[in-house]
């Protein structure tokens, strides 16, 4: 078997057998083939396609080109969820102490942000004294007592995703589904857990910008996951505007401790607890998605889903004094108000817009290398579907960097103001399981 | 402009601008792309093509990468041609003195073999005291003084092309047509000639193995070339068995004396007049291709042609006396006849095994790397349309490698003898201008 004749395949639409597709992936992660070998297969994939089978066999060898953390000797079902990255997209930090309020296991393995979208890590580090580089074996520690852990991919999980990845981005190949479903499912099937929930974004801030492109990224995903066999279920959801209010670290953590106390957004709430609820049919807590909601509903309001919420965040090294005491976590130096200019009602908020401003202020990187201000970001005071006066403040933006006036104008660019009026959102558009 | 860029057009199969061409070909020839980078682009452009504007502007920027020999001060007109490689095909060395035979002058840029094709630097190499390896200064002198002059090909001709060359042979990109062109065309615009003549070989022996394939090719060919101000035509020729009767690298020089004493193979002769035919309308010695074909006859037959031949040999330091008695070329330790094991008429005699034969005999490479062994090869005592009586010899089998039972057994096979009578095919199949 040669790389050469395996390029040749794919480069004339044939499909790849199990066998070739591990060639190819023990070959890239033992450095046995040359990146110019590979950015080549990818381009072949990415014009010639893969079919299911192959992006199965894909998706395995990827999980198995590293560390495979097995979980199965810790008692229960085992739950993580995905999502493919938004703008405002704090769901995580919500969802899993929420899920785990009930006994049931979360252990999660998550990223940082890059371009407009934020991480979950990033947004974690910003409580002082969090610590998200975990050992596996205090990563399974953390998920037997506590019921739930989050932490950073190791070098060892996934390295052929490492691999596959760095030459996609600069290769102009990101964008091909069997290269997107086998990133995100081998990484997902090396975490270990038993169900993956995926919260596919579509919408102008997210990778999927048709419903279209949506579904089938949603379909195909559980197709693989249930053909590794997981229990995988995915929920498209709206990222036309930013989820919730608060964009970036510190101000995105307020809205989950917010969120976690049944005080936070109509619409972020709204999809913890339904993927809560998802998540908690997964794990077999009831088979009644209804009554789920009522369940995770009554967390929210009891205090339940925020006891494990600090008890989650301290069991990690997190200071939880800041999460009884937001109002101490860090401010940025400069506040601003960005009022609108026009009466009406708000047609859309450009979540790309809003999360690239973000960045610029400091909450996201533009390269992997770059360094993040926790204190960055913007809150919305509005939402698609609020009515707005004259000089009502659209939103308020956070930074510690001082030239930033062109920054201001192209987030008051990114409200669009019509005069009619405008429903809100919904924000689960689909559920496929 | 950055080269993700331009990876991502050609990926959503847009036409590149010359600008974005030059800057791939200025970026990959100084270094400042990735080989990942290349290769990449080279499989977008297999799969997704290249029009016409493009084949041109990649031919021109490729060209340019290098020396672009510069023949205008050497009056009258400068023909060249160009075979896409096959088996036997020692054109180049009866063609250029018989075209030089009438004053036009012949300035020739040539390869080495590869594989089952030889090269005629091999072949010219294969005379005593033959130098190939000539400064481009020393190329234009002979040129002017004699007429006639073939070189190897120096490293700072069409750098891009080998760059590019070498990285196609590793990713399965070598097959396509806008690539194929833009090697054949930079090369041949940069060694300087006025016009060029492209000899495309059709059938099993050759990488065309389709008359469509060899059209498409031929007619992108010549569009190319004129496109880029030369006169510029092409034959499609058979290459289903071996050009003439020697296959291998002095075998081939005796058969191009002979040839050029008027005594050569049949098809091989009627390829050269036809060819030298066109080359001479081409340098406007005559407008008149019938009589084109008649003076080449003539020069044939009244020595002019071996003259100039030999004048050109010597020029280049090659021992003339082997010219006047072919006999003393050295000749190979082992001679084996194949005999017919039936009765009947020639049908085939597959070009590429015996190609493929006569390299494993020693007459070619494998590798780049591999040292040839002049004397090596076969000569043909049949061939197509011939009629044979059991144990009538089949071809002449010349080697200096010890164990070749499995290459003789390979050699008988490949050829098909019917017992139909079968015509003798056409050398030339197709003239396209």
């Amino acid at each position: 078997m040669n790389i050469v004749d395996i390029i040749a395949k794919k480069r004339d639409k044939l499909a790849l057998t199990r066998q070739e597709i591990k060639f190819f992936i023990n070959s890239l992660v033992h450095h046995k083939i040359e990146d110019y070998h590979a950015s080549t297969l990818l381009m072949a994939i990415y014009l010639n396609g893969m079919n299911e089978d192959e992006i199965v066999n894909l998706t395995k060898e990827m999980m198995k080109s590293g560390d495979v953390i097995d979980l199965s000797d810790i008692p229960g079902v085992k739950v993580d969820k995905h999502s493919t990255g938004g703008v405002g997209d704090k769901t995580s930090m919500v969802l899993a102490p929420l899920v785990a309020s009930f006994g049931v296991k979360v252990a999660k393995v998550s990223g940082r942000g890059l371009g407009h979208t934020g991480g979950t890590l990033d947004k974690l580090e910003s409580i002082p004294g969090m610590s998200i580089s975990l050992t596996n074996a205090k990563f399974k520690d953390l998920v037997n007592k506590h019921g739930i852990a989050i932490m950073g991919q190791t070098q060892d999980l996934d390295p052929a995703d490492k691999s596959l990845y760095a030459l996609r981005d600069v290769t102009a190949t990101v964008g091909s589904l069997p290269l997107i479903t086998s990133s995100i499912m081998s990484k997902k099937l090396a975490s270990g857990s038993d169900t993956i929930l995926l919260d596919v974004k579509m919408g102008s801030g997210a990778f999927m910008k048709t419903l279209d492109d949506a579904r089938t990224l949603s379909k195909l995903l559980v197709k693989v996951g249930k053909a590794c066999g997981k229990d995988t279920r995915a929920v498209i959801t709206d990222m036309q505007e930013p989820l919730g209010l608060a964009v970036g670290n510190i101000l995105e953590v307020k809205e989950a401790i917010d969120t976690l106390n049944n005080k936070g957004p109509k619409d972020f709430t709204e999809l913890c607890i339904n993927c809560a609820a998802i998540m908690l049919t997964q794990a077999k807590v009831t088979d009644d998605l209804n009554k789920a909601k009522e369940m995770a509903i009554a967390n929210l309001k009891n205090g339940k889903a925020f006891y494990k919420f600090k008890e989650w965040i301290g069991a990690q090294g997190g200071d939880t004094y800041y999460l009884d005491h937001p109002d101490k976590f860090k401010e940025a130096k400069h506040v601003y108000k960005i009022k609108s200019k026009l009466a009406g009602h708000i047609k859309e908020i450009e979540a790309l817009t809003i999360g690239e401003a973000a960045m610029h202020l400091g909450a996201g990187r533009l390269n992997v290398t770059d360094k993040i201000d926790p204190t960055a970001g913007i809150v919305l005071n509005k939402k698609v579907g609020d009515h707005v006066k004259i000089n009502d403040v659209l939103c308020t933006v956070y930074t510690n960097k001082d030239k930033v006036n062109d920054i201001l104008k192209t987030i008051q660019k990114a409200f669009k103001i019509t005069l009619v009026k405008i429903k809100q959102p919904k924000v689960i558009i689909d559920y496929i399981k």
